[in-house]
């Protein structure tokens, strides 16, 4: 895979035949690169729970091209049943995940479509879902473009750049979102050095970033989640970058578990923390962080999955939060599509929707 | 196992026979609890560098009783020859790891009994290291229930202590340091919350902390590195409990990779940060931390170890420090068996000696 392959998006896509959505199977990387295909609710629901589709940008568009598969299925005679059982899919695919605000982003934008066109037929309503999770899927990749070039602006050739999680090509459209300046400024002919957190307990950055830099021929270097106080300390890193899942009208922003160390390391060391993500994932419903879920997961994850045997104590409990809220105290800047917003967000976060 | 035979102390023990060091193997906990017998050079480095033992007080105890084997099969007509053999065994185990300063504290305290008593004959030399090394042993138990002494009196009933990577019974002789307090406390009636860090890539937290404190019946949860954070945000910690391998003149503390980013959260979050070990560890040659070796380990210990399949893409680069360095400004006290020191450590730690 060279940088094009990276970029050339096809982690989602709706099939020829448009009864299908194609997905990269992200669990089954980096040993092996596997499409499945989603035509189920029961299909799309296990897929973005079973993190098959991961990255909140990424989830967004499988669950925008799904729930058009879904609708096409959907035999109703009048536009009442067809809402309704419209409504019933997307509550249930949007049960999925709770903590990534893209998911019901993007099936909200899909059913407010089906609601504000309740004069016209059904061939004709699937007709404007399909242009819409196009448009979404479309709208994704330009966001991605623009969040890279604004984040190319704040770094350099040769930086050291430390990355959290995936926030890479898998997780979105194309570029993506943190990992998008390293792809642009790499097409550019700058070189970076990234050092990869692995992310326990899911290991997205050992599994999937190092697998995305490595194929882009980008200097990437994977340690262990509890190593980036001691890579920082060397001297080593110029700046974080960090996807997100959800960020707060004041700036508070949930990303992958460990991030808010990342963010509170980062100002220990004086290093720029930043957070990449296009604007669908700012939530003005939410004030502050206190007010995201943190969607917490199985306990085996952590003391079993992946490994040949147990690797703690049989019985111990194990606490899984998936996420964590960064405060907006410890972030540097928000790098959005339509800018980078610095402190204090409640203002510059408003700023961005005028 | 009960309280009582987490704390038994029987980790490292010389064989009845004396021809041989019996350790439990802990690269086998928690799946099964084994014991192996180390005899020739060759076994004891391997039992150290693979961590069949470790833990800096252990390592020193099974390298002062390894010594001792080993000097018992030295065929020497001469004193000279005894002591350059005695002298070759010592560098070659020496240099199976770097950082602990226990290793070396130890077996330079049975050469020195060697050196002083050029006079005595071979029989009598032996007969005092074998003194020597069950001192050595001895003593770290008297230091460890002193250590948890000191240390209970900085914890009440029913708080939550966050630890990192393994300083219980296993890697110290019964109490252990960092844990002794809490299985002192337990003892006692006291009951504690305990956060397990697992400490990747090898796990002595979710392998080892997990075991002891479950089997002494002490509530115990296995979290993440990266998970840190968030527990210390939801007001679940009021101290951090961690071992050391090395503590510099000005109180810089190396110790397991991932302690200086729980320092700087804990200092972030306004939680104590305390390191628990014996005056052993303290190496008045070392200035500073920027004087400890830091030692760097196999790749593969986090792209594969444990795992199922390669958990990264094939041929990443990783980089494995197995230890950093917290800054004394970071730390809280430092645990002894003569007391507690407070900053300024340049001033408390030399008090100690006195």
């Amino acid at each position: 895979m060279d940088i094009s392959i990276a970029t050339k998006g096809d982690n989602v896509k709706l099939s020829e035949d448009k009864k299908s959505v194609i997905l990269i199977d992200q669990t089954k990387l980096p040993n092996s690169l596997e499409y499945i295909t989603v035509q189920t609710p029961g299909d799309l629901y296990n897929a973005i729970f079973e993190l098959k589709v991961r990255g909140a940008p990424a989830i967004g568009i499988a669950a925008a091209y799904g729930i058009y598969v879904l609708a096409r299925q959907i035999e109703a005679d009048n536009y009442e049943d067809f809402l309704a059982e419209f409504r019933e899919q997307k509550d249930y695919i949007n049960s999925s995940r709770p903590t990534a605000v893209n998911l019901s982003w993007a099936l909200n934008r899909m059913e407010q479509l089906v609601t504000a066109n309740s004069d016209k037929s059904r061939a004709e309503i699937l007709a404007l879902l399909e242009k819409e999770c196009v448009s979404i899927h479309e709208e994704d990749i330009a966001m991605c473009l623009a969040i890279s070039e604004y984040g190319l602006t704040l770094i350099k050739d040769g930086d050291g750049i430390l990355t959290h999680c995936n926030a890479g090509p898998l997780a979105t459209s194309k570029y993506g979102t943190a990992l998008g300046p390293l792809l642009l400024g790499k097409e550019r002919g700058m070189d970076f050095r990234v050092f990869a957190d692995e992310t326990r307990p899911l290991l997205q950055g050992a599994r999937l970033t190092t697998y995305e830099l490595f194929h882009a021929g980008i200097d990437v270097t994977l340690i262990c989640d509890n190593m980036a106080s001691l890579v920082m300390k060397n001297g080593w890193i110029n700046a974080c970058f960090i996807g997100c899942d959800r960020i707060a009208a004041n700036g508070d922003t949930a990303n992958k578990i460990g991030s808010s160390a990342v963010a509170i390391l980062a100002k220990h060391y004086g290093i720029p923390f930043y957070v990449l993500g296009p604007t669908s994932t700012i939530d003005m419903n939410c004030q502050t962080g206190d007010d995201i879920e943190i969607e917490l997961r199985d306990p085996g994850e952590i003391s079993e999955k992946y490994y040949v045997k147990p690797m703690a104590q049989v019985g111990v409990k194990c606490y899984n939060p998936a996420f964590d809220v960064t405060d907006h105290s410890l972030i540097t800047g928000i790098v959005t599509e339509k800018g980078i917003c610095r402190p204090p967000y409640s203002e510059s976060i408003v700023a961005l929707f005028k």
